[in-house]
């Protein structure tokens, strides 16, 4: 019996400016997954730790995934998985992606990687769908890929690996209340004045430029969201303040990760991003809210094999 | 008496996806222009060929550009310009930018350079506003910086130099007819629906990928234009026919030069760009309408001198 011991990382979708169409990968923070390949010939979880998820294959959105993957493959063998959670399913920090994404990048190993990258992120997505409702490709794109992703377009589906410069990390806090995705996207409107469309693209170039040139001033200057943020940080306590703190400590900017509660700070080097936990960490102890705060590099390689 | 032989490049503003984002400017086409600093003390045009336009410096685009910074810099001499369009205003193709970007240029040069490109960009929209009754940024910066640039924000004007893939070239028409600014303006939906506006973003991400890696098929996939060219198109006889000879001839895609009637078409190489001209213009042959057609590399270097 083969066994594959995964690391799958948390992701950060939406990026500010880059609303529905950018994510990115923790190097740090992720789930950890170990799978068996045996000869039951069907999909089986045995263990779910840090989180209370659905064991049964069919309603998990891990074991949804491995069933597709298997059953398109024609496979002659089962897969047992056992998931261990690292941080809280509702984070805003793509928990399903991580669980999906990290099925769709194990059972295509035992199926001696048959599958393309794009083809995973359209099996991860059906986790997605499971789990969220819907089949969106951010996260899981960030999880499978690493770096930064542009979701160019879903049809037809259309992913864009970005460069990452090599100083760029992230502050994340994690805010422990509940924000519904529904009311999170019902709070938006369903148009948008011209000119807010064009400073959000404008900035979207911005940010992707920067990327690509590791220019840190200007990934700094077009973290703007004028699109979900000015009506989704109403859903996040403390959102202003914790910005100003992560910026008096020299963050490049700031956003809501996915559709929150988490709150995500890019920084330049890991000793900025400490220091922007400390201050987000400083401000939130006053709130009285419960929260985790994290710091990690941009996880470049996504999905990756543990020993 | 100093004389000054410039070069200042025609320019593509909004560049399909980028609308009112983005622009470039040509290699081989543009205006000349000959720039002689006096002891006048003041501006003077002395000669304008291939275009009616006024001779009077405080009516005309670059003497508007010239008036402000003598102005501006306190400055102890004159100017005196000839300027010599090589394509007609009305055009598409920043006409008016590029008389104003060469003033500045000029003007800055016998200034001893004391501007900063940005700076030259201020003083050119001066310019556009005399022109065409707005400060709009996108073909001065195309001319001046070169290759392709991206207007992140207008206030604060930020203007940032996108890559520029070597093989990367351009096929120009121009319908000899008259598309007026205004009426392009006004057809342009004042909202946005959400997804659409999604779309464009993405698309804008995904032509400044494909532009600082070289990767041809992204920048091919990314020129869609879903907020300007549905509904500017309609200005343009044969819109529709063009792109489809384009198209054909392998360009990897098409748009709106401006606010038209200019379309253009990238190309990867000056062969391909040659075919895409070609079969332009044998379709705009048979429409009765009179048209020129134009190929040239991307002008990497903006505004020129030249001996």
């Amino acid at each position: 019996m083969e066994e594959l011991h995964i690391f799958s990382p948390a992701t950060v979708a939406n990026v500010s400016c880059g609303f529905d169409a950018m994510a990115f990968a923790l190097e740090e923070l992720g789930d950890e997954m170990v799978f068996t390949k045996n000869d039951s010939g069907n999909v089986t979880i045995s263990e779910i730790t840090g989180a209370d998820l659905p064991l049964e294959a069919s309603k998990n959105a891990a074991g949804v995934v491995a069933l597709a993957m298997l059953k398109d493959a024609n496979a002659d063998f089962g897969v047992d998985m056992r998931i261990h959670k690292n941080y809280k399913p509702g984070s805003g920090l793509g928990s399903s992606a991580a669980s999906s994404a990290g099925a769709a990048f194990a059972v295509n190993h035992f199926l001696g990687n048959k599958y393309s990258k794009l083809d995973l992120v359209n099996f991860a997505m059906l986790g997605e769908e499971a789990a969220c409702g819907s089949q969106i490709a951010d996260n899981v794109a960030a999880a499978l890929y690493g770096g930064f992703v542009l979701i160019r377009s879903y049809e037809p589906l259309d992913i864009v690996a970005i460069s990452t410069p090599q100083e760029l990390c992230v502050a994340v806090i994690h805010p422990q209340i509940e924000v519904k995705t529904e009311e999170a996207r019902n709070v938006l409107p369903k148009n948008l004045d011209l000119h807010i469309a064009i400073s959000q693209w404008a900035n979207v170039g911005g940010l992707i430029s920067g990327l690509h040139s590791g220019d840190y001033d200007l990934i700094s200057r077009s973290l703007i969201d004028r699109v979900a943020e000015p009506y989704r940080k109403q859903f996040i306590p403390g959102f202003d303040e914790l910005r100003n703190a992560a910026m008096t400590e020299n963050a490049l900017g700031t956003g809501i990760s996915g559709s929150g509660p988490s709150v995500f700070a890019l920084t330049k080097g890991m000793e900025t991003a400490k220091s922007v936990a400390g201050a987000m960490e400083s401000f939130y102890s006053s709130t009285g809210i419960d929260f985790k705060v994290y710091v990690s590099g941009i996880g470049k390689n996504g999905v990756r094999i543990i020993d």
